[in-house]
C-alpha cells in the first residue's frame, strides 16, 4: 500500500495521519540517536527501549529513582512563538532536577509529546531539544510516544511530559534527614519561570505582547518567557564533591511554601530571606502588570532561586564557591535563609 | 495561609487550582500504596520515587526495558460516559503489553494525567484504575503528575499517558532473531478496540450513540467502546512456561501491517488469514457504518487479536493450551497465520 493511499484513508480523513507520525520518527532519528551510551540495546523502533543494566551490578546496592512531569501551560507559549526546541530542554532538566534532588544521576529518558494534529517538524524540534539535554545530562532517550488527538487539544495547541529514571546508591540518597536547626539554605539561581506559572503569565500578557522588547528584561517578553528550565546537575555535582549535602528542595510549582517542607525533619521549619536576592525583573513584571499579590508570586514562581541546597553552616564558602564558578557572575548562588525550629504555624517564614 | 486563600490567589483564578491537585492526591493515595511491595522505598509525595534495586544484583544480566505510551482518544470517549477508571487499566495494559513483547516483567509505572481542569474524583477514579491493572501485573505506581492546563485542553476533553519500566534477563530478551520461515503465529483474543482508532470511531458514532444497546454486542456502544485494553501478561508467561516464544507484536495504531514487521529479521514476512477467526461484532459494526475500506480496517484495529505470538510448528498445540486455560472459551487463542520467504511487495499478506 502506498502512502498516499494511507495517508488518504478514512483514519486519516478522521484526523489521524499515521504517515506523518512515521516522518516524525525519521526527522528525530538522528537526534535521539545521538544521546545513546552503550546501554542502549535497542531504541527507536522498537516497542520498548532496552537499557542494559549490568553496570548497576558493580555498585554497592543500587536504587532506581523515576519521575513524570510536564512543562504545563508553558507548551501555549512556546506554540504562539514557534520555540518548541526549547520545551524539549525544559522538561529533560526539570525531571533531571527531580531525581537530583534526591542524589540520583540520570540514566534514560522517555518522552511523550501530544497534539491535535501532528507537525513531523515541530515534534523534531521538540525531540531535538530533548536530545540535547539528555545528551548534556549524560542520559538516553529510551522511548517516546507522538500522539495525535483530533478534539482533545485545543487547535494549535499541545503537551509535552517525559520520564526520567535515574540511579543512587541507597547509602548516597539525598533525604533531608540529617537537616538540623542551624543549617543553611543556599538558593541557586534560576534561568527563567522554568516550567511554572505560564496559565497565570498567559491571563497577564496576550500573545500580541510576546514580541515587546523590555529594557529591563534585555529582550523580548517572549524570548524572556520561553527559557529553559535550568538544570542543576552540573552544580550539584560540584557541591557535593567539595561538601556533604543535606537537603534538595526543587522550587516547582507551590514555590518555596510548599517544596521545602518536602524534605525538612518534623519539627523543623525554616526562614527565607526574600531580601537576599535580588527578584529578576522577568518576575517584578509579572507581579506589577498582573497586579499579583506579593505572597502569591512566591506561591507560583521560583522568583529567582530554582533549587534550594541545604548544607551545615560549615559547608557554606564550599559549597558557594564550587557552584559559583559555573554560575553567571551577575546571578550567584547565594545564602538564602536557613533552617529553624518549628512547631505550628508557618512553616516556611519569608522574610 | 487558609486553603480558601490559596484556592481564591490569582493562579486560581487563572484556572490552575493547586488545592484541587492536593485533594487529587489525597484521594489516589490509598490506592497508589496499594500497589507497592517492599522495594518502594518513597512514593507518592517525593520529588521522584525510589525504587530499591538491589534485587536486580542477583539477575545474571539484568536488562531494563521502558515504554511510553497514551490512550489516544480513547479518553474523548471516556469522559463522554464518565468511565474514567477503564482508562487506568488501559494505560497500563497497553505499557505493560509494549515491554512483554521483548520478554519482560514490569517493576515500575508512572501516570501521567492532564486535563484543562483538575476534577479531583475524576483524576482518582483513573488512578484508582491504575492501580487496579498495576496490582495486577505485580508493579508499583512509582509517581505520577497530573496536569492542569487551561486552555491548552479542549473543555471536557483529558489526557491519559503513563511509563512502564521493566527487566529482563539479557538472554531471555525476546526479539525476534531465531525466526524461520515455517514459524506459526498464535493469535491471543483482544477485549476490544484497546487503545487504537478511537479517533475513527468518533467519527463514526457521535456521543448521542454511546447509549445504544446492540444486540450483537450484548451491551451498549458506549460499554463496548471502553472496555479496557487486555494485558497479555498473563497468557504470554503460560505459553512461556511449555514453550520457546520465537517473537511477539502487540497488535497496536498501525494493525497487523506496521506491527508484525518490527519483529521479524530481514528475509521474512508472514501472511495473516484473516478468516482464521470470527472479526467481533464491534469491529464490525465500525466497518458497516463507517463505511471503512475493509484493509484500512486492518491497519486502525486489532480486527480481534490483540497480540501475535510466534512459535515454532510443534510449540504450537502446548502453548494453544497454555493460553485457552486463562482465555473464555468463545474468544479462544488460534493459529492466524505463518512466516513466509519475503523479497519485495507486500511484506505482510493479509489472505
Amino acid at each position: 500500500m502506498s502512502d498516499t493511499t494511507r495517508a488518504k484513508g478514512a483514519y486519516a480523513s478522521a484526523g489521524v495521519d499515521i504517515e506523518a507520525g512515521n516522518r516524525a520518527v525519521e526527522l528525530m532519528r538522528d537526534a535521539v540517536r545521538s544521546t545513546y551510551g552503550p546501554e542502549v540495546l535497542w531504541g527507536i523502533g522498537a516497542f520498548g527501549g532496552l537499557w542494559d543494566a549490568g553496570c548497576l551490578q558493580g555498585m554497592r546496592h543500587p536504587v532506581l529513582v523515576g519521575s513524570t512531569d510536564g512543562v504545563g501551560t508553558k507548551t501555549a507559549v512556546a506554540s504562539a512563538l514557534g520555540s518548541y526546541e526549547t520545551l524539549g530542554w525544559d522538561i529533560v532538566n526539570h525531571c533531571v532536577n527531580d531525581i537530583l534532588v534526591q542524589g540520583a544521576d540520570p540514566l534514560f529518558f522517555l518522552d511523550y509529546v501530544a497534539a491535535p494534529k501532528v507537525d513531523p517538524q515541530v515534534i523534531a524540534a521538540v525531540v531535538k531539544g530533548v536530545a540535547g539535554a539528555c545528551r548534556e545530562a549524560g542520559c538516553a532517550i529510551l522511548g517516546g510516544e507522538t500522539a495525535e488527538m483530533p478534539g482533545v487539544y485545543a487547535p494549535g495547541q499541545m503537551d509535552v511530559a517525559g520520564t526520567i529514571v535515574g540511579v543512587v546508591e541507597r547509602d548516597e540518597i539525598i533525604d533531608g534527614t540529617t537537616i538540623s536547626a542551624g543549617d543553611v539554605l543556599i538558593g541557586l539561581p534560576s534561568s527563567g519561570l522554568h516550567t511554572n506559572g505560564y496559565s497565570l503569565v498567559r491571563r497577564i500578557f496576550p500573545p500580541e505582547q510576546y514580541a515587546r522588547y523590555t529594557e529591563l528584561l534585555g529582550c523580548t517578553l517572549g524570548e524572556a518567557l520561553v527559557a529553559p528550565h535550568r538544570s542543576y546537575l552540573p552544580h550539584v555535582r560540584a557541591i557535593r564533591a567539595v561538601v556533604p549535602i543535606k537537603g534538595l528542595a526543587h522550587i516547582t510549582g507551590g514555590g518555596y511554601v510548599d517544596n521545602i517542607p518536602r524534605i525538612l525533619p518534623n519539627g523543623l521549619g525554616a526562614r527565607v530571606d526574600r531580601r537576599a536576592w535580588d527578584t529578576p525583573p522577568l518576575f517584578s513584571l509579572i507581579e506589577r502588570e498582573g497586579r499579583v499579590d506579593h505572597d502569591e508570586m512566591y506561591r507560583v514562581y521560583n522568583m529567582g532561586m530554582g533549587m534550594v541546597v541545604v548544607v551545615a553552616p560549615e559547608g557554606v564558602d564550599g559549597a558557594l564557591r564550587a557552584a559559583n564558578v559555573l554560575l553567571p557572575p551577575a546571578t550567584p548562588a547565594r545564602v538564602i535563609g536557613e533552617v529553624m525550629p518549628w512547631q505550628a504555624g508557618d512553616r516556611i517564614v519569608l522574610g
